[in-house]
């Protein structure tokens, strides 16, 4: 077992770890696939990925956490890159930037994402979930506009279409039709809502 | 008990309800604002509208169900006022001109509308479950926009887009600090966007 020298190594690099809670996660993520979310136990999550009950519980809440923690690390890092933009970008220009400077963490994960995706819509109760993070996100991205000093209801607005730009652009990439980087389908996917309201 | 009566009128002259449904409804609106949502059983909202609660049950599937009929009505409704809309209209127009077509029935129940969202407010699993039926009424929207002919991304990015001016709108109109009508504020909050998007 590395896990300790793993967790290690993560909180060095800044990076996703390499260890147990990876190691976790890839197995659930393979069980919930194969066996369907609902079927699977935290047990036989634990089992594939050699290492204990014990451990999970010390990784994740329960077995949906697996699919969803890494929302909230997500949330937390856009947050944070709204905040760092450059003062001069309008707020939607301030989200777009937030959402291309993610993207590599998407692309690093990509057969990751890729598995969540399809066991998330294969699942009612999980799409439902997915639906309130990205709301919560929206609300997160209006106040972190907010703290820009952006006035409502102009911070709502760009967070929202902000989201609605993510999800659109995060579709065509995950969907594989598009080969272009998920930063690019994010700019394309904007570019294209500022079209389509700016027609009269 | 004029619920024959009433449930015929409302079928001719196509409005909501003036008999059983209403009254149920204002009951359990009345009862989840001061008891609450969670101790308010669907026997007492029955004894206050004067009805049985096989009557209750004749009209709604459970309590919280009295919250989101309407919901649902209102998403078959707006899904025609997009079909109906002008075809000259643009994706985004077509999606307001639905919503301000609707704020009628908005500003005809305002006291209800009004009651209705401080329970939601009051209540995590309730503010879910709205989130949840935005999400849905955005992707029926861009479902309604594709009948029209609206290709893809466009069709989710003006639907998504359309839900989120229309939040902002009803926020400000709920709200009350913004004394003009629905759908004053749904244009209004249309052309913020427009605006906002446009700006480099």
């Amino acid at each position: 077992m590395m896990s300790t020298t793993a967790i290690r190594y993560d909180r060095v690099m800044g990076r996703w770890p390499d260890g147990a809670t990876e190691r976790l996660e890839r197995a659930a993520l393979e069980l919930y696939q194969s066996r369907g979310f609902e079927s699977t136990t935290v047990a036989e999550i634990a089992e594939r990925a050699g290492l204990t009950e014990r451990t999970f519980y010390r990784h994740y809440a329960d077995k949906r956490e697996v699919l969803f923690a890494g929302a909230a690390q997500l949330q937390d890092l856009l947050v944070r890159l709204v905040a760092e933009a450059e003062p001069s970008l309008a707020p939607i220009e301030a989200i777009t930037a937030a959402l291309t400077g993610a993207a590599a963490i998407f692309e690093e994960r990509r057969s990751l994402v890729s598995q969540r995706q399809k066991v998330i819509a294969a699942n009612p109760e999980l799409q439902e979930r997915e639906l309130i993070k990205l709301a919560k996100l929206a609300a997160a991205l209006a106040e972190a506009l907010g703290q820009r000093g952006v006035p409502e209801p102009a911070a709502t607005l760009a967070a929202e279409a902000g989201v609605a730009v993510f999800r659109v652009a995060f579709d065509r990439w995950i969907g594989g039709g598009d080969q272009r980087s998920l930063a690019v389908t994010i700019t394309d996917s904007a570019s294209h809502l500022r079209e389509l309201t700016s027609a009269r």
